[in-house]
C-alpha cells in the first residue's frame, strides 16, 4: 500500500494500536526536547522515577524561556537544569544558545525520527521529515525513560503546494493563509503533510516557519518530506550523514485534501487577538504602529533577519517605533553579525536582544498600552505580550520591516524597491561545542543535582489504598478551571520547581482555608473533593493535579471532567470518579466522610460501584473511565511510581 | 593666581558665593542629563512649573535603566519621555542607544562646561574637562528651567599621575587603587582632579572609567584636563569644533595632594559587598565563579569589550559560567560588530544583551544564589544585583575575561599569552541621527505629553497659609527612615510617575490608616506629623516628601531632621520645624490640634516662635533653619510653585 510520509513515520514507530484515525496508538520516541519553563519539573520527575540515564537516541534540555534574571530564581533553575542534563545523559543548551526549535533543527533533528517536546511548538521540527509533537511534561519524562507515547491516530491532511512565492511574500504568509482558511481549530486531530511541486521552492527554515505554526491550527503535527533541500541543510550543518530521504510513495493518499498555490499568495496579517484573525495587509494600510518585533521560533531563519536588515540598510526606524530584534540561535546570530546584517539593523535603530524566546512568551518587550505591535511571533492571544490590553498583529518579517520604517502598517508588495536577494553565508558558522554533549553513564551517575533554595525534589507518594475513609474538604460548582485549582501568574509560577511551596496556592481562589485544612489531615489518609460539570477546564498545567495530591487529595468526585485535567489526575494518583446519578451531587456536603472499599477490584472492573457517605448512612453509585494502562497507573499511586517500577 | 582645572570651571560658572571650601556656591548649569528611572518625575516637574523650553545649552533625556518590558509601565514611560523631550526642547535618546554617560560623552559633552544629571554617575563626563555632577531630580528640573545649582564649594584633591599602565592592568585598576587607599567616603566634599605626565597615557574612555567611579569615593566630581587626547576623541566623533583646551595653570595648587604611579599598579578586585573592599587579584586566585559581566558605565569603552573578545577568540567560556555582555552604546556596539569582536564573543559563549544599564542596576542578569559574579560595573552593594544574598566582585575586563575562561578567579598578569593590542576602528561609526534633536520652541509648544494610564501630572499645590489649624495625624519615634515614610521596591516603584497612586503607600509601614485619615481632611487644610531625632534618614528619594504633601502634610515637627529629607520637605512645601525644648515632644499626642499663626512673619525672621496646642490650651516654642532662598520657596508652597513664578 502506498504510504504518505506521516503514515511511514507512524508505521515505523508503532508499538501498539491500529492506524485508524481516532484510535489510540503508542509510538516509540527517538528524541525529546525540554525547555526551561517546563523542564525543571520534568527533571524532578526523572529524579523521582529514579532514572539512571536517558533511553532515547537524543534528548536535549534547552534554556530559552526564563532568561530575565531579576533575582536568583531563574539562574538557580539554569544551574539545576545543567546539572540534571549531566545527571540524566541529556544534551544541554546554555542560555544564549537560542530557542529550542531552531537549535534542535541545527544540531539534533533527523529525518525519519520521532520527537516529543514539552513545548507546544515542538511540531516545528516536522520540517525535517520528522514526526514532532508537543506534549505535557510527564509524557516527555516518560519518553526519556523509554516509555512509548500514547496519542490518537491522526487524520493526515495533505496540503499540495504548487507555484512559487512572489516577491515580498514569504513562508509566514503561507501559514497565515492556512489560518485564514481554517482558523485556530482547523487542524485538531490531524497531521498536516505538505507535498507537491511547491515544496522544493521552500528552504528548510521556511518549512520550519510553516511547521511551527501548525500548532496555531491545533494540529497534532506538521510533516514535510525529507528531500534534497533537507540534505543541503544538514550538509551545511556538518551533518550530511544524518540525512535520509523520506518522501510519500507514488499514489499515496490523504484523509483530507487541499491545494495551495504559492504564486497566488499576498502579504497577510493576523489582527488582534487570535492567530486565526487573518486579513490581507492591504486592508490595514495606514494603521499606526508602536513596535515591530523580529524573530521567535515562527520566523527563526537567517533570511528572516537578513531581509529586514537589507530593507533597513541606510534607513532609520520611524520616530516612536521600537524595532526589537530577537535572534533565535547563537549560530545564526554569529552569521548575521559576520555578514554585516546586524550592523545595518543597529544603525537603523534596532534594539538587539539576546538569543531566546523573550517577548514571544511575554518575557520582556511588552508594548505600550493600547499601541499596535507587529510581530513575526506565532501567537497574539490577549495579554500574552505582557501588556494587559495589548494589540498584537502577526505578520512576515517583510511586512514588519516596512511598517517599522513608515511608522504605520504598510504592504511591502507596494514598495518600489527591488526585493532584496538574500545570499547564504559563504561559510556558515557551525557551533557544535556550546550544546554540551551527554555524559556517559558512569560519569553521569556521579553528578549531583544542583538545587538552589527554591528547588525541591518531588516527595515520595504512596500507592493507592484499597480502602479509604476520607472527608470531603471542598464542594465546588460547575466549570472549575485549573486557574482556580492552582493559579498561574507571576506570584505563583516562580515556585514551579518547589512543590511544597507551590502547593500553598492550591484552591486558594476558592477557599483560603483549604491548604491548612488539607495539611492537618494529610497523614490521616488525605481527603476528597466534589464538583459539578466540566471540572478542571482550561490550562493543561500538571501542577493543578500534583499540588493538591501533595496535600493529600486522593479522590475527585464530580459530574464530569475536562479531558486533560482528568488525565493529569490519573497521572498523579488522584482517583477521578463521576456520579452515576448526577442528583447524588446534592446529597453531599463539605465535611461528609466518604468510605471507599475494595478499590483495587473496582478499578480493574469497568463497572459502577457503590461508596458510602458514612456520617449520613447513605450509599451512592459512582464510576470511572480508566483505560487498562491508567488502571495500572492508579494502582501504583501515579505515573511516577508506575514509571519507577519499570525503569 | 594660578588655577587648577576645577577652579577654572567653577570660576567661569560662579553666580554667587565664595570659592572657599565648605561655603555654599551657586553655579550656572550648561548641560543636563536625565535617565528614565529619575526622568519621568523631572519631566512632570517641568510640566508643573509651566516651562516652555529648556534654558540650558543642551539637555538630554536618555532611556537606559528600565529596559525590561514585562508589562506596559516601562514602555508607557518611554513614550512619555519622548513626548516630554519634544515638548521641553531636550535631546531624546531612544531605548537601545545605550547608557546615558558614554552616549552623552560621544554626542554632547563639551570641555569647559558644567553638566548636572539626575544620576549619581553623571560625574563620568568629568573625563572631558567638564564639571559634571549628580543631583536630585528637582535640582535638575530647576537647572533645565535656568536656575543655578547650589552646592558646597569642594576641596580640590589633586592626583598626580605618573608612569604608564603595565600590560594586563587597565583604567579600572586605577580607580580601584584609589578606593583601596581611601575607601567609599574618601572623596566626600571633594572634586578629584587628575593631572601630571601619566594623564597623557590614558585614553578618553579610560578617563571615563576613572571619573565614573569617583562616585564610589563619594566625590562631588572628578575632573580631567581637556588635552590633545580629548581633541582626538571629539574629532573622531565629528565634533572637533566642540573642543577647547583646558589645562591647569602652571603653578596651580590643590587643597589635597596625592601621587599615583601607573607603572606600579597590578590587577585589583573589590570583594563583596563594597567598592572599597579592594584587594589584589592575586589574593583570590582559584575562587570559583558563576558569572563574568562585561560593560556598564564603569567600563564602557570599545577597548573594554574588544580586549575581552581578543582574549576569548577561539576559546570557550568555562562550563557553568555565564558571560554577560552589556554593550554601552549603539555606536560602540556597531563598531564592535564591524570589527569582528562580537562574533568572537558569541562563539566563545557570550550572552549578548541590548545596550543599556541592565544588570548593573539589577535589571536582569542576577547571579544564582550564593555564586560569585565578577563584574566590570561600579557597585557591588548587597542585593544590588537582584539576588538577595549575592556575592559580587568588581574588576577590570581583563580579570573578568580570563576568569570566565578558567571558571575561577585568575590573575591576568600571570598569563603567558601576549597582551592583545586593541586597534581603533579605521573609520569609527558616528551615529548622529538616533539621538533626536530638540524641536524649536514653536513646534515644541504644539507637542502633547503622551501619558499612559500610569502617568499622572503633579497636581497643583497651594501656597503656604499664614494661619494653620491642623491635627497631628501621626506621632513617631526616633530614626524614622524614608523607607518607612515611603517604601521603595517592586511594589511601590512602578508608580513613580503617578503621585496619586504612589501616595497610597505613604507611612503605610508605620500606620496603615494614615492614607485614609489624611485623605479625609486634605480639603480642610491638611495635617501635621510629629517625630523624634534623625527624622527622614536613609535614601534621598523625593517621593517621601512629595507623596505625604499630596495627602495634605503641611508641617513636620521633630527633634531634628536628616539633612537631605529636610531639604526635600522644604522643596515640596512642608514646613520643617524643631522643638526649642525637646521635652515638649512628650506633651504631644496623635489627634492634638496645632494652631500656627502669622507664619509669613515667623518664617522671614530666623527666631523661635510659639505655636498653640489648641485642645490642651498649651503653647510650645519651635524654630526653623531655613535659608533666605528656602524661606522664599516655603512662601510659594514649594519649589515647583517657586520655579513657576520665575519661568
Amino acid at each position: 500500500m502506498a504510504l504518505n510520509v506521516t503514515q511511514k513515520l507512524i508505521k515505523n514507530h508503532l508499538v501498539s494500536g491500529e492506524m485508524i484515525p481516532g484510535e489510540e496508538i503508542a509510538l516509540t520516541i527517538d528524541q525529546t526536547l525540554t525547555q526551561d519553563a517546563t523542564g525543571t519539573l520534568v527533571m524532578l520527575e526523572l529524579e523521582a522515577m529514579g532514572l539512571d540515564i536517558a533511553k532515547t537516541e537524543a534528548s536535549a534540555q534547552y534554556v530559552d524561556h526564563n532568561l530575565i534574571q531579576q533575582d536568583s530564581k531563574n539562574p538557580d533553575d539554569h544551574l539545576f537544569l545543567e546539572s540534571a542534563a549531566k545527571r540524566f545523559g541529556l544534551y544541554y543548551s546554555r542560555p544564549g544558545n537560542g530557542v529550542s526549535h531552531p537549535v534542535h533543527m541545527q544540531r539534533l533533528a533527523k529525518p525519519g525520527k520521532t520527537l516529543l517536546g514539552s513545548d507546544s511548538h515542538t511540531c516545528a521540527n516536522g520540517c525535517m521529515g520528522m514526526l514532532a509533537m508537543g506534549a505535557g511534561g510527564i509524557d516527555v519524562a516518560l519518553a526519556i525513560a523509554g516509555e512509548p507515547f500514547h496519542v490518537k491516530m491522526p487524520q493526515v491532511w495533505g496540503v499540495k503546494l504548487t507555484g512559487e512565492l512572489p516577491d515580498w511574500v514569504s513562508a509566514k504568509d503561507v501559514i497565515l493563509e492556512l489560518l485564514r482558511r481554517h482558523d485556530v481549530k482547523g487542524g485538531v486531530g490531524k497531521v498536516i503533510e505538505y507535498y507537491g511541486p511547491g515544496v522544493a521552492n521552500l528552504r528548510a527554515m521556511d518549512r520550519h516557519v510553516i511547521a511551527n505554526m501548525g500548532a496555531e491550527l491545533g494540529a497534532t503535527g506538521t510533516v514535510f518530506p525529507s528531500d534534497g533541500e533537507i540534505k543541503r541543510f544538514l550538509t551545511e550543518q556538518n551533518r550530511a550523514s544524518d540525512w535520509l530521504e523520506l518522501l510519500a510513495d507514488d499514489g499515496a493518499t490523504y484523509d483530507i485534501n487541499e491545494e495551495l498555490n504559492l504564486s497566488e499568495l499576498e502579504p497577510l496579517i493576523a489582527k488582534p487577538s487570535s492567530p486565526g484573525n487573518v486579513v490581507s495587509v492591504k486592508d490595514l494600510v495606514g494603521t499606526p504602529i508602536y513596535q515591530a518585533y523580529i524573530g521567535s521560533s515562527a520566523n527563526p531563519g537567517f533570511r528572516d533577519f537578513a531581509i529586514v536588515a537589507e530593507m533597513m540598510k541606510d534607513k532609520k526606524v520611524a520616530d516612536g517605533v521600537s524595532l526589537d530584534v530577537n535572534p533565535t540561535s547563537r549560530q545564526m546570530l554569529t552569521d548575521l553579525v559576520k555578514e554585516g546584517h546586524i550592523a545595518n539593523l543597529l544603525q537603523a535603530g534596532a534594539r538587539l536582544h539576546q538569543a531566546g524566546c523573550n517577548g514571544c512568551i511575554g518575557m520582556g518587550q511588552a508594548p505600550a498600552t493600547g499601541r499596535n505591535s507587529l510581530r513575526t511571533t506565532p501567537r497574539n492571544f490577549p495579554g500574552r505580550s505582557g501588556t494587559r490590553e495589548d494589540s498584537v498583529f502577526l505578520c512576515s518579517p517583510e511586512t514588519a520591516a516596512v511598517s517599522a520604517l513608515m511608522g504605520e502598517i504598510t504592504d511591502p508588495s507596494t514598495l518600489t524597491m527591488t526585493y532584496p536577494e538574500i545570499k547564504d553565508p559563504v561559510k556558515p558558522t557551525v557551533d557544535e561545542q556550546l550544546l554540551e554533549s551527554p555524559l556517559p553513564l558512569q560519569e553521569a551517575k556521579q553528578v549531583k543535582l544542583e538545587k538552589g533554595p527554591n528547588i525541591a525534589s518531588i516527595p515520595d507518594m504512596d500507592h493507592m489504598h484499597d480502602t479509604m475513609e476520607i472527608p470531603i474538604l471542598l464542594k465546588m460548582g460547575d466549570n472549575i478551571s485549573t486557574d482556580e485549582i492552582l493559579a498561574g501568574g507571576a506570584r505563583v509560577l516562580p515556585f514551579r520547581s518547589n512543590l511544597p511551596e507551590i502547593s500553598k496556592f492550591s484552591f486558594e481562589i476558592i477557599d483560603e482555608t483549604y491548604y491548612d485544612r488539607a495539611q492537618a489531615i494529610v497523614e490521616n489518609g488525605g481527603h476528597a473533593i466534589v464538583a459539578g460539570y466540566n471540572y478542571g477546564q482550561g490550562s493543561s498545567r500538571e501542577h493543578a493535579a500534583l499540588a493538591p495530591r501533595f496535600l493529600g487529595l486522593r479522590v475527585a468526585l464530580v459530574k464530569d471532567f475536562a479531558r486533560i485535567h482528568w488525565q493529569n489526575l490519573v497521572n498523579f494518583g488522584i482517583l477521578p470518579i463521576t456520579f452515576v446519578n448526577e442528583t447524588d451531587y446534592d446529597l453531599l456536603e463539605q465535611g461528609d466522610i466518604l468510605v471507599l472499599t475494595n478499590l483495587q477490584h473496582h478499578i480493574r472492573k469497568n463497572e459502577p460501584f457503590r461508596i458510602t457517605i458514612k456520617n449520613k448512612g447513605l450509599e451512592i453509585e459512582v464510576e470511572h473511565a480508566l483505560s487498562a494502562r491508567q488502571q495500572d497507573i492508579m494502582k501504583y499511586g501515579g505515573i511516577i511510581n508506575w514509571a519507577k517500577s519499570r525503569v
